[in-house]
C-alpha cells in the first residue's frame, strides 16, 4: 500500500424526509443563493420544500445550470453573488450543479485574473464562499468531493479543478426525488459510477486487498441495483443503494493508498467538449477501447475484476481479462448505453488526430497509472473508439 | 436502507515517514501535552522522532496511561492541563491512548460536577481540547471516530462515551511502529477489528448491500491478513492492511443505514471490568454465545457472512448459520485467543448474575437491532461462555 492522505469532512444527510434540516444547516444569518439545473426541481416538489425549510432565510435563486456546466453561465452566478452579497450557496440538483456551484464559490474571489485561469493554469484557490448541496441525482459523487469539471462552450474545452476549500459543507441525498428521473439519466448515473470505480481499480496490483474489496463493493452493488433503478427509477430501494453507490465512487475512499488513472475521464472530457455527447457515455465509448489498449500493463487487475464481479473463467490472466473488458460492454449495453462514438457522431473522422494534438500541447504526455500513456496512444484509443 | 447521517472529518495521514507532518499539522504557538502509555513508543524511536518534529512548539508529557484506561489517570492528566494551560492533546499510542486523551480533552472543561458524569450520565460535551493522535497499534479504530472507553477501577466500572467535539484533528497512522508489537497485541487488534464490524453487520438484512459489501470487505482482509501481521508483525504489508482495516471497522462508513447490535462489547466491558481480560478477548469471549442464543433473529446475517467469508455450505440458513459460527471460533483460535470464560478466571461463577443485575439496574432492558436482549437473556449467554 502507498502512503496517503484521506481528508473528507463532508457531511451527509440521506433518506426520506430530510429537507427541514436545511434550516439549521445553513446559518439563518447568511443571505442563501439557491442554484439549479433545467427546472426538474419544480416537478418533483423538492424546491417547494426547500423555499418551505428556508423561509426564515433570505433566498435568491440562479436556475438554468446546464448539463456539462458551462464556463459562461458560472460567470454569470459570480457576477450576480457580488451585486447582491451573497454568503452561502445551495446547490440543488446533480452532478453538474454541484460542479458549478463548487466553481463559482471559488471564481466569486478571483480578482485581477480571470477565473477560467483556475481550470486553464490551476490557478490557486485561496478563498471560496461556503456551500452546501441537495442531490437528486446518483451519478458523479461531486456531492462528496472537492472537485469539478467545467465547460467553455466558446472554445470548446472540458476541464478539471478541485481545492480542499470547495467541499460541501454538508449534503442532503433524496433518492426519492431520483425517482422521477428519465431512464436515460439513470443509466448515465450508473456508468459514471462505475466508470469511476475502474479509474481507481483498474491499474496494477498494489497490495492493497481492502481498497480493491471497497471498489468491487460498489460495482457489485452497480451491477446489482443499477439495472433495477433503470427499470424502475421510482424504485426507492434500488434507487438508494444507487445513490450512495455513486456517492462512495468518488469520495475518496476507495483511492486511498493505491494508484489510479483518470485517463478515460480526460479523452471522455474532450469528446464532450467536440461533440456534446453524455458525459458517462463519454466513458462508456473509451474505457473498453483504452483497456484493450493498455491490456498488458491492466491484465491482473482485469482479470481479478472479471473474476470477482462477473465471475469469468479462461486458462490465462489475458483470457479472463479480455473476457472482463467484454462483459464490462454487455453490462453498457444492458443500459441502453452505446459504446462506439460513431453511433453519436457522424463526424467522429479526425478526432483521435484533435485530441492527442491537444493534450501534446496541454504537456499531458505520460498519463495513466505509470505514466506511459502518450499522446500517440491516446490516438490510437480513440481510433479504436470509432 | 434506513435514513442516516454521516460526518468524520479526520484527516488520515498513512504510511512511512509521516511525522515530521507533525510540525504544520499542529499550530506552533499552542502548548501540546503529548500524551502515551507504558513507554513502548521509547523503544520504536516514536517518541525522539515527534518530539524532533514538534521542536518548535512547547510540549509537555503525560505517560503512564493504561490499557482499558483508568479514569483516575484521566483525572490526573485533567490537573496538569488546567495547571499548565495546555491548548492541545497528542494522543501517541493505540485505542487506549486516545481514548483516555478524548475523555481528558472534554473532562477539561466539566465545571462544578465530577466529569465521571460524561460516562455515567451522558453529560452532555460542550467544549473539547483539539487533539490529534499518533497510531502505533491497528486495533480499536478511535484514531478515527468521536468515542472511547473508560475504566474507573474503584468502582470496576467500564463505561462508553462520544461526541463530535472529540474527533481527531488528525491521525498520524504508522504501520512501521506497530512493527514491534508482541504478538498477542496483534491478535488483539484482528480480533477487535473483527468484532466491530459484526456488531454493524451480523443484525437483519436491511437492504443495503454496498455496506453489507463494504463490511465483507474488512472481514475478508482481516482473515487474510490478520494471520500474516500476528505470524510477524514487521510484515510492513499486513500491518498497513490491518492497521487501515481496523481503522474502516470504526469510523463509521460501514454502519450507514443499517441497524447494529453492540450487545458484545456491552458485556464484553463488563468482563474487563471484573476480571481485567483484554478487550478483544472479551468479545471472543461472548460474541459466539450471543449468535447461538440470537440465532432465530440473526441467522440470515450469519448464513450470508458464512458463505461469503468462509465458504460454508448447508441444507438450511440455520446450518450455515452455525457454521458460520464455528469458523469464526476457529479464527479465534488461529491467533492464540481462548474463547471460554473459565479459561481466563477461575472466579466465574456468579459473573452471569453480576451483569444482568447490572444491566437491569441501568435500565438496558431491550438491547440488540430489536431492542430484544433482556437481562435474562445476558445472563443467559454469559453463562453459556463459561
Amino acid at each position: 500500500m502507498n502512503n496517503f492522505e484521506f481528508y473528507n469532512p463532508v457531511k451527509i444527510i440521506f433518506g426520506k424526509d430530510q429537507l427541514e434540516k436545511l434550516a439549521t444547516l445553513i446559518p439563518v444569518n447568511k443571505k442563501v443563493l439557491m442554484l439549479y439545473g433545467g427546472g426538474s426541481i419544480f416537478k418533483n416538489n423538492v424546491h417547494a420544500s426547500i423555499k418551505k425549510a428556508l423561509q426564515n432565510h433570505t433566498v435568491l435563486e440562479f436556475g438554468g445550470i446546464e448539463p456539462n456546466p458551462h464556463y459562461e453561465t458560472a460567470i454569470k452566478a459570480v457576477d450576480l453573488i457580488k451585486k447582491e452579497n451573497i454568503e452561502f450557496l445551495l446547490a440543488v440538483g446533480g452532478g453538474s450543479v454541484i460542479d458549478a456551484t463548487k466553481f463559482i464559490a471559488a471564481a466569486a474571489f478571483v480578482e485581477d485574473k480571470e477565473p477560467w485561469e483556475i481550470l486553464n493554469n490551476h490557478l490557486p484557490i485561496k478563498k471560496a464562499l461556503p456551500l452546501g448541496t441537495v442531490l437528486t441525482l446518483p451519478a458523479t459523487g461531486s456531492e462528496m468531493n472537492s472537485g469539478g469539471v467545467i465547460t467553455r462552450i466558446a472554445t470548446h474545452e472540458k476541464r478539471a479543478f478541485g481545492s480542499p476549500l470547495v467541499f460541501p459543507q454538508f449534503s442532503v441525498l433524496m433518492p426519492e426525488a431520483a425517482g422521477t428521473l428519465p431512464k436515460r439519466q439513470v443509466a448515465n448515473g450508473v456508468v459514471d459510477a462505475f466508470v469511476h470505480v475502474m479509474e481507481q481499480y483498474i491499474t496494477f496490483p498494489a497490495g492493497a486487498p481492502l481498497q480493491d474489496r471497497f471498489a468491487e463493493a460498489v460495482l457489485h452493488t452497480l451491477v446489482e441495483e443499477g439495472p433495477k433503478a433503470f427499470a424502475n427509477p421510482a424504485d426507492y430501494s434500488a434507487m438508494s443503494n444507487l445513490m450512495w453507490s455513486a456517492t462512495m465512487a468518488l469520495n475518496g475512499v476507495i483511492a486511498c493508498g493505491v494508484p489510479q488513472d483518470w485517463t478515460t475521464h480526460m479523452i471522455g472530457h474532450e469528446l464532450t467538449a467536440f461533440f456534446g455527447i453524455d458525459h458517462a457515455r463519454t466513458l462508456a465509448i473509451i474505457a473498453p477501447p483504452l483497456y484493450r489498449h493498455c491490456l498488458n500493463d491492466k491484465q491482473e487487475k482485469l482479470a481479478q475484476y472479471g473474476e470477482r464481479i462477473w465471475g469469468v473463467t479462461g486458462n490465462t490472466v489475458q483470457e479472463k481479462a479480455l473476457a472482463a473488458i467484454e462483459k464490462t460492454e454487455q453490462f453498457f449495453h444492458s443500459l441502453e448505453i452505446k459504446t462506439r462514438l460513431s453511433e453519436y457522431t457522424p463526424k467522429y473522422e479526425g478526432t483521435a488526430e484533435k485530441i492527442a494534438e491537444r493534450f501534446t500541447e496541454r504537456g499531458w504526455v505520460g498519463m495513466g497509472e505509470r505514466q506511459s500513456i502518450k499522446p500517440t496512444d491516446v490516438e490510437k484509443i480513440v481510433k479504436a473508439s470509432y
